[in-house]
């Protein structure tokens, strides 16, 4: 297991993480500024940030200050009602890869959506088996657009509490049967992201990622669970504030052959989002090296 | 599948459901009335109802209405720091089976118990591993008592957001795992409490379910998932208001041989226990019929 308490080379920011800075939208150039200031080498940046910033102009500032990706987020809201619903959302994903492939990204994250209409607070339906039936179908059709662009999607399980209106994949062991059942040979072109906050939890989640290997482990994601959690999308807490047991799995995905980027990847209303991008960037480098 | 849709005989309420209303406390013995009044024919009552309203005095006035129990709420909380955490726990839950025997209850609900201490907001460690481990033990140790008793034990799995502070048992294999290994006869004596609201998400629950059999399915518990969910704790919907498919849940667990109650448990703070005890009672017949 690689030794992280001398420096943060293996530190990645998830730019979610200091996207709404006391109120302010910080947006995504200042926060490469931000990062390659303090020695981060990589970030995993949202579509919308790059959209404000500008496709062209976010690949020249990356190339600038020598950032690499560790992802690109996110692909994937692969459930509809309708025929149009189904080829926007193919349309869409399409051009999130194009866009990773500009940015140089190593795999395009997929949060795989779940039951349509539910995010917008309208579901459409409680049929679970149909909304996984569709990401599956989706996966599998995005999976040829992905490989002709050589940009390897990544399948994030999420946690159950938003199996309704985010995600219907939902523990390591369901993304993998699904990457096994597009992608018998492990080629490369799928796998999974593994964050820490959707699977801490899992009985299985040891024994799953040794499954899953160094050819399906594109992505690993690192934040906290608070004891106690407020809030079910934006109480994420930083490294070390909270319950699970990072060293460990990192020692985990790393026994698997995972020799990336920590991605860290904090959603948090109260907390971290009110403090400066500063103060949160030299956390983040703190406890990267002490806690993960 | 049996017909819900004409009568009511198979509904129970879990008396969490109307034990705030008006932010009153809606003493046990009142719920009882107000249940028998309706012709509920079960309830599910917590022990510290039961022990507020006097344990001799409930089963007095359980009998006298001719009401049954579904469950009773609940023991378990297996996880401990030290020798005298571990033994108050197991005096405890000896009491809880007295208790259940006395109330003529089918069965005892375990809610096992998360990481030591992080229920009062203060986590011993991070090791759910050995949390689990400590359930294990416990469940083994209260398995003898209940045995002695003739009194089953229902683990209720929970869902995955409350692995940290209230349960690290969290998929229904993981529960029928510690049945198999603590009863592989599969005499009666140990099984599952199913509730809705904790398993809907799991993609394996279907088989789990069928797994489990008449032998392990002790306690079948209803409610519904809202979108969005606004507490991770008492924001639990009323059946039909959410996305869970009740009707095919209840399908799986009858096909699998469970001819019980369908039990009401909801904590909802914001809506109904902002309501009527009376509302919220007939609107939980209503949608029994409808829903269920």
């Amino acid at each position: 297991m690689r030794d992280f308490s001398q420096d943060h080379r293996w530190l990645s920011i998830n730019t979610a993480t200091v996207r709404r800075q006391l109120g302010q939208d910080w947006g995504l150039l200042h926060i490469l500024d931000a990062c390659a200031g303090r020695g981060i080498r990589a970030v995993s940046p949202w579509r919308d940030q790059v959209a404000a910033a500008g496709l062209q102009a976010t690949a020249q500032h990356l190339k600038s200050h020598g950032l690499e990706l560790s992802g690109y987020c996110r692909g994937g809201m692969f459930t509809y009602t309708d025929a149009a619903g189904r080829q926007a959302g193919r349309d869409d994903n399409r051009r999130a890869l194009d866009e990773a492939c500009t940015l140089g990204a190593p795999c395009l994250v997929l949060v795989v959506g779940g039951l349509p209409g539910a995010l917008a607070g309208a579901p459409a339906h409680k049929d679970i088996a149909s909304a996984r039936a569709q990401v599956a179908e989706g996966t599998a059709a995005l999976l040829a657009d992905a490989q002709e662009r050589g940009m390897p999607l990544a399948i994030e399980p999420l946690h159950p509490m938003y199996a309704a209106d985010r995600a219907c994949i939902n523990t390591l062991e369901q993304a993998l049967d699904l990457c096994d059942q597009l992608d018998p040979a492990r080629s490369g072109a799928i796998g999974v992201a593994v964050d820490a906050y959707h699977v801490w939890w899992d009985p299985k989640l040891q024994q799953q990622i040794a499954r899953a290997g160094r050819e399906r482990l594109l992505a690993f994601h690192v934040c906290d669970w608070m004891v106690p959690t407020t809030h079910l999308l934006e109480d994420r807490g930083m490294m070390g504030d909270g319950v699970i047991d990072l060293p460990q799995m990192r020692g985990w995905v790393e026994a698997a052959g995972f020799a990336g980027y920590s991605e860290v990847e904090i959603f948090s209303r109260d907390n971290w989002w009110q403090r400066s991008g500063a103060e949160v960037l030299d956390t983040c480098i703190q406890r990267h090296r002490r806690c993960v």
